[in-house]
């Protein structure tokens, strides 16, 4: 009962069929409920096209649906024999109405289907993230009118520079997420075209519905090229890839910035201890674990994207198995991504500012640069007014 | 006269110059003009605001465009000793213009200076890249009309698979293209504000009107957040570097399809000889040179674009020296897509198609699903049509 | 009874204790083993240095045996709450004997514990490595004796270029992994260096006899500095990760030679239809799946080793919770590599050439190099006899 | 006379020439010495075969001597027509020495001709750097010797951990370095085998004196397998960069500390100002811009090792002109590593201790570990001890 797609009445030898298979099996149940959806509304646009008739579409729409019921309840598994979700989609409709069963895969292949039900993920997952980031840009907001008068000396160069204040420190964040948004809604709308249809890259030698299916799974528009639709595989997983480094590359600059700022020789923030973990040997330590763990997940988010572009160069036209790899790296990353705004925002809550610190640091050395400006504005010029304050820092070193 | 903007009286050890100007003085070169023209607008500004009155913005106006003039006629070389355009700028201006000239820099600081030209160039060269596609898409038109009508086996797994044609194959790339100028627009909207005022991260504790020299420089908006402003070296620089490996990665798949496809046992296409280079040793060999350079160039983007994203990772908010040796992997960025972008239109151009050799492949075996196709209509159940049609081609292996 | 190592009496917020977890408790259980024998001879010698008495070191050591009994028997999970097995194996000896399985810990500190468990699986793992590809030589070997005297035309440029065989091809692979041997024993004995002692990476503050236990856990020696030790977490990871890729590296290559030599236009090679996988749409398709997978992998294995150079780098020294996450990517990578060794050992074990394809692939063209020879053994300067046969392949192009 | 190698009378678009050629004419004159002394040995290879008679080798011998002096005086550059070293040093020998020069490609195809040429270089390259790792230990020990004894508080998680000395500091760095030398020297080690007589990967066919060519140009043996030759570009340029990528991770984590162990917040150390640079806008500012760049460069050396292995992957045995990019990617390399371990002893030559910030950071806090072995020595089981002292830092929080 438990049969591949592509079975043909041999066998595969079984150390090729762990290889191949791999974990898929596993990360398929994420992904089944979309393959499930995209299955019943290939479904009907058979019934539209007289592939199956109304009897045979309420059969396979009866199943899938209790198929959907028994996913959700956690009763239903993929076996290791049977690959994928896809396989075992029909084995289960074969199982359950029979010859009914064979015909789902009418006009499709494993190719768009796995397309499909990526695609379908992809965009509620983006959804998701977009929610996300907007909730840590407003817990930042609130972080910024608690204490954004307070004043401090930014750095550069890993060395005090400038008086700034918390206000800007916490709308740079915000502003860049909001840079993230554009680019995050602009790759949701690129993705956002309906694979289902173009079959093996080739498409199908039967005449089908292409736009029906792609309204009713919610598609703005039917990705027309089958070839494109198929070497869209790996392009647009690098697109999802890249939005999601782009945001973690703000989330490890400010989980720097907090651990650096937290360090109580600088002593700018305060992380509670809630937010610390201990050491096993050091009694006194209150280390800032989950801001060191954002700072690090951003590597993986990008060796991901890195995998993900250069897994899928040097290759020509039309599917490799080699792309069956990019699912679970980009499943990753989305998990990671969550992870990483829901503790950003937890941080961003719980934060405190250490006022008497961040005074103290605004010194006279701070300000060396309003110095200069106090002789140009008694009209010296400015590449004057800097050596003469300059030389009173110079002294001594 | 060549002294640093930094300078205060003592000499840097001869090891560290050589180190940290590094090829600044030369890359510069390339940016020089952009920092010209950002100059004369902050000069404006300047004079607006009254820190130069009307006779000293003239003098500086009168001087940069002398400048200018050098430059354009390649009569203007940076000297290692002051680094950059920035600080070559100033010296020119000093040494021409004497104390007027020291007075260019007030209410600026080198990093928003060349943060301002980096983004000119950015957005110059975005401009130049998206025409060059644009051609692209045209080349391949072109040669979708030629030969769109012939059909040949496409591959998938790098075997023949289903009969396809060289419509849908240019298409493929045609709309591949076309989604990556989506991103490149929105991208050139992102990196469209103004960073010029923002200082070294801290603003300038004097007034300025940053509208003003937004306006002025052709910005959309003006980028409010000095913080922010600072942290977009390096992000920025990812966006840009990202977009062009998207281009890149397009290039490297057809370039890879057409190395393939012209392989004499594949056959479908043929590339002129002034195409291709010939061995040292091997006398019969037409090598598709240009075709393999596209497929290679694409790491090097990506390689850049990895270089620019884990450069600027686990640092913290602020200028950082590091970011200096971002400047020169992006302009190298540039050229090289806009090389792989005008070979490919040639080739495009170029390139033949072996009609016979593409009729050829659409063998029996390529039309296996169509003999599938031709059961299911008659009423077989897919799943049992394709176990049909499939024994026939199991026999013998 | 699951309290943390560093438990001071307070709760940390429920998602950071997640997060900051992760999957340690799941991974974990791949490094219990080794860490319950380091913990055995830690004990060994805290009993030698007098920290415990004998009765104390046998209730230890009972209880560690009967751990080591349960893991074994797949019988001990570490929970979550326990965060890593640590912990768990601190928890189990509480648990067991009470006070006195609160003095393992004396005399070292998690950091010191998982790198010398770390370190311990490494060595162990390396020591698979080694083995599988002396056996993928060993097949690669009876493939060139079996197939060894058949000539074909060998490719340069993705075109047919000069006569080679099978022998030269195979033992192209076997020269390769031989380097690759040399890299794997040296790093082998790089990171053959006891850590355990070192602490946090500033030592402890008592006396021990590092000597001892680097002996009883079979390292060449003690690595003495304890600042080292800690930076050698993140850059022994790339040091194996490293040896893996350049493993990988190579096994991409092979795979990427016999996926094109058994496409049926080149036809060198047989795949047999146990190795291969098929099509859900189309029926006749025989796919080389796991040599796809094998050049996939490879890229996996790369972007781990990015991974753990990108996360370690911009830190100062000492242990940062970035760490942790390099723990699952190398053993991952360990995984991954083991697969791909037995994948490729079936296949060259399988694989079957096809004589007659072969001797025809050796044209006239293929043998030009040689006519020019001729040629030059006339007397003819290389460089005119090269011209001469080149013009009889130049025409009609 | 300034013919390609290939020449077979049709010209090249100007277009493809441009992009085929690239920078190869002025990378290559950092390549030519290496391959006119390879060419020499060749010749003399040649005569012993009888390939060349005496008069004819003291011709070219003579010519090449002539070719090598005007190179060393800089009297000599590659034409962009001439595309690469290779070319350039036939053409001067026909040139000078009319139908003779023609014989000089005789048995060699310009594949083991660069190879031979670029692995003479990469032995000499890593020689310079084996001698550089060696100065900036010596440097490092002597900053031992005179800091060795002060102590200060280590870091882990960023945040003051237990106390260290200086000693222990750079030895870290020596000991790293030491493991370092030998990778170095494996890989020197595997590269020092001679690729000369492997043609374009198959040989030529002729005989040859592989041995004596491999003796006299100095390497430990003769790389036999000529496929093995030909991929072992893109494998051994993988290894070198890799080795530079080793180094300079640890040259990145030294920088960093020392960055950070200068900010004067921490301030255990005090960077002179002649290894400082400032900034435009502040006149305070001494920047420590040798080591932010140290730091930077160690990603370029991670992004070339990137495009080296990415570049070559999925890619069948032989020769692609993908290789091409490889060259001046790994003679970066070479430049950045010698930079960075240049300036890194400058910096451990100059660096100064604050001893009383040094003594001021060995807080009570920092000496709690201390206080446990306090109440452990005293009979406590550690684990209660841990607690009792953890009290006491928990407060407040």
């Amino acid at each position: 009962m438990s049969e591949k797609l592509w079975d043909k009445g041999y066998e595969v030898d079984k150390l090729v069929e762990e290889f191949t298979v791999g974990s898929d099996y596993i990360v398929d149940m994420k992904l089944i409920e979309y393959d499930i959806k995209a299955s019943l509304v290939h479904a009907e646009m058979l019934r539209r096209m007289s592939y199956l008739c109304e009897d045979e579409f309420e059969e396979i729409k009866d199943a899938l649906e209790r198929l959907l019921a028994l996913v959700r309840d956690g009763k239903f598994k993929i076996s290791r024999q049977e690959e994928d979700c896809h396989t075992a989609i029909e084995n289960f409709l074969v199982q359950q109405i029979g010859d009914v069963g064979k015909k789902i895969h009418t006009a499709r292949s494993r190719n768009d289907q796995v397309l499909t039900a990526l695609r379908l993920m992809y965009k509620e997952e983006l959804g998701i993230i977009r929610e996300l980031i907007v909730e840590l840009q407003d817990a930042v907001k609130r972080f910024s009118e608690n204490y954004g008068d307070i004043r401090f000396a930014g750095f550069t160069h890993t060395r005090k520079a400038m008086p700034t204040d918390f206000r800007t420190f916490g709308m740079a964040l915000r502003d860049a997420l909001s840079d993230d948004l554009v680019l995050l809604d602009t790759i949701y709308k690129i993705i956002d075209q309906s694979p289902l249809g173009t079959g093996a890259g080739y498409g199908v030698p039967v005449e089908i519905d292409r736009e029906f299916t792609s309204q009713r799974l919610g598609f703005v528009k039917v990705q027309e090229n089958p070839i494109y639709a198929q070497n869209s595989r790996g392009k647009f997983d690098f697109m999802v890839m890249y939005v999601l480094s782009q945001v973690s590359y703000d989330l490890n600059r400010f989980a720097s910035d907090i651990i650096l700022f937290s360090l109580p020789d600088v002593g700018y923030l305060i992380l509670p201890k809630e937010l610390c973990t201990g050491s096993s040997i050091m009694p006194q330590k209150f280390n800032p674990d989950p801001l060191e763990l954002v700072r690090a997940y951003h590597h993986r988010i990008v060796a991901h994207m890195l995998e993900v572009v250069s897994m899928s160069s040097n290759l020509i036209s039309g599917y490799h198995r080699d792309f069956q790899l990019l699912k679970e790296v980009v499943i990753d990353g989305f998990e990671i991504t969550k992870q990483m705004l829901r503790v950003m925002k937890l941080v961003f809550e719980r934060l405190k500012v250490n006022e008497d610190m961040c005074n103290r640091s605004v010194t006279d050395e701070v300000l060396a640069t309003q110095r200069v400006y106090e002789l140009v504005r008694a009209g010296v010029p400015f590449r004057d007014a800097y050596k003469k304050i300059a030389e009173k820092y110079s002294e001594g070193r």
